[in-house]
């Protein structure tokens, strides 16, 4: 399937029109911050869980349109999750979508309250911005509630592993760390769209595998890609000691679990009700990456 | 105006019951992280914006019990910022609330996470706990947004100051980085009660002038206080070369001010429609704590 390009043009168009509407909003000084706030979210970036948002709300034949500020939301808190996730107190990495981190651009100190406004700023674009009945709009707001609170949770267990970490634990922390942010993303379209159960259901095991097989994608990229072609530091896990799928199971299981994971996600989007078409093509993308 | 423990007493105990659900409902791999989130919250605390909240609740005869979820948001939003505010690349702050900080405590990643964990904590109780018509949940959300916006600016100017600050600064900086939440609180408690508007007006000045007041009496006490009688350490504001109304304006200015805000809010207070003894006895003891 190809990848949704009319999603993400969609996307990149509402987020320049929010930038340059910052721009003209911003008191003098504060301006510095709102430059510091726009900065990480970047002009790149694969925008994989907007671009979700967007896809579950088209393959239920949804409005698209009225959909954006939900996807703002999502990247804005994914943006505010690699802005905290990169200080020196945590993953300390320099390099992100291609540019210094935003400790480095703009200060430590300047990059907590960033990734501050970030996740207040995505709460905040969802309550002022998405038109739609207040009951969806309030499932919108449980399912990012949920889907933060699990991802921050991951990150606890990521940097505060057990002694041994075996694979059931490496699924169960990736679930929460990556996936809870990707299964939020189909979930926010779903929440929007309120499909039957049945429907519901088959799009969250889709959300779910994906989550799981992008990690697992990414570590194996992180052992064997290039600096240039991560836009972040490759070999990054392992000078950090990180548990991984390469660095706990070996880079051959890893890849093998990648391509499992893969397949799974074809059989899932094949069999999803509606127009999954888009779905299709980023779910490929994600794991083209690897090739 | 004697100081509402009624107030103090019912937000304690909401605070307790959610702890101990808390620790049943946590999995054992994330206790400590359960722990770690609670610990900031700790046992004592002014509880100045939760009180506030129902304190403008009941002034203005409303459902004080309803409006719990909404205190603990507030308290919760406060806490995450402090728990930021204190970390090594902001105030680095060793003491708060008579205790090792929590990055002393949990190391700087955890702070972080418990921080991010508590803003989202504070609109994830709001979402699924505060029980009233959706309208006025959305109000709710929407002062939530804006005050965390303009605290996180105010912090932002905090910690990137102009070379020369004057008192027009110091005040609009104080108005955001304090004012902002005190504010907020009061007006959330207007949000759940929706009031006519020239009531709203009165509330919303005398919150204002609270915020002001409170900076200016804290960075008073910072400069004449004890570790002891603060719970944090005092002579912080000199030592880390922070823009306050004493360093500023100097130690005589600064008690003028005070003076001057507390007989504002009396005066506001006394003017407000409704019941507002709990009100005021909050703004006795916050002006108390200079003398």
């Amino acid at each position: 399937m190809p990848f949704p390009d009319h999603l993400a043009a969609a996307f990149d168009e509402e987020l320049a029109a929010l930038r340059r509407t910052s721009a003209t909003a911003t008191s003098d000084e504060l301006a510095p911050f709102a430059e510091a706030s726009w900065y990480p979210v970047g002009a790149g970036g694969k925008r994989l869980r907007p671009l979700l948002v967007l896809a579950t709300v088209e393959a239920l034949g949804g409005d698209v349109a009225a959909a954006l500020p939900a996807a703002v939301a999502l990247e804005w808190i994914h943006t505010f999750s690699l802005v905290h996730d990169d200080l020196p107190a945590l993953d300390d990495d320099d390099l992100r979508r291609g540019r210094p981190t935003t400790h480095l651009a703009y200060g430590e100190d300047v990059a907590i309250l960033v990734g501050d406004g970030l996740l207040n700023g995505a709460y905040g674009h969802v309550v002022s911005r998405l038109r739609c009945p207040a009951s969806r709009r309030a499932a919108v707001l449980a399912v990012l509630v949920e889907g933060v609170e699990e991802m921050i949770a991951g990150q606890y267990l990521d940097v505060r592993p057990p002694d041994v970490p075996d694979e059931a634990w490496l699924r169960r922390m990736c679930s929460l760390k990556t996936g809870a942010l990707i299964r939020a993303s189909v979930a926010t379209g779903l929440a929007l769209e309120a499909p039957p159960a049945a429907t519901e259901a088959a799009y969250l095991a889709f959300g779910n595998e994906l989550g799981l097989g992008f990690q697992i994608v990414d570590d194996v990229l992180d052992a064997t890609g290039t600096d240039a072609a991560l836009g972040k530091p490759a070999g990054s896990d392992a000078a950090h000691d990180k548990r991984t799928f390469v660095t706990v199971l070996g880079i051959d299981r890893a890849r093998d679990l990648a391509v499992a994971s893969a397949a799974r996600c074809t059989e899932l989007v094949a069999a999803l009700p509606g127009r999954p078409e888009a779905l299709a093509g980023i779910a490929e993308r994600v794991f083209a990456r690897d090739r």
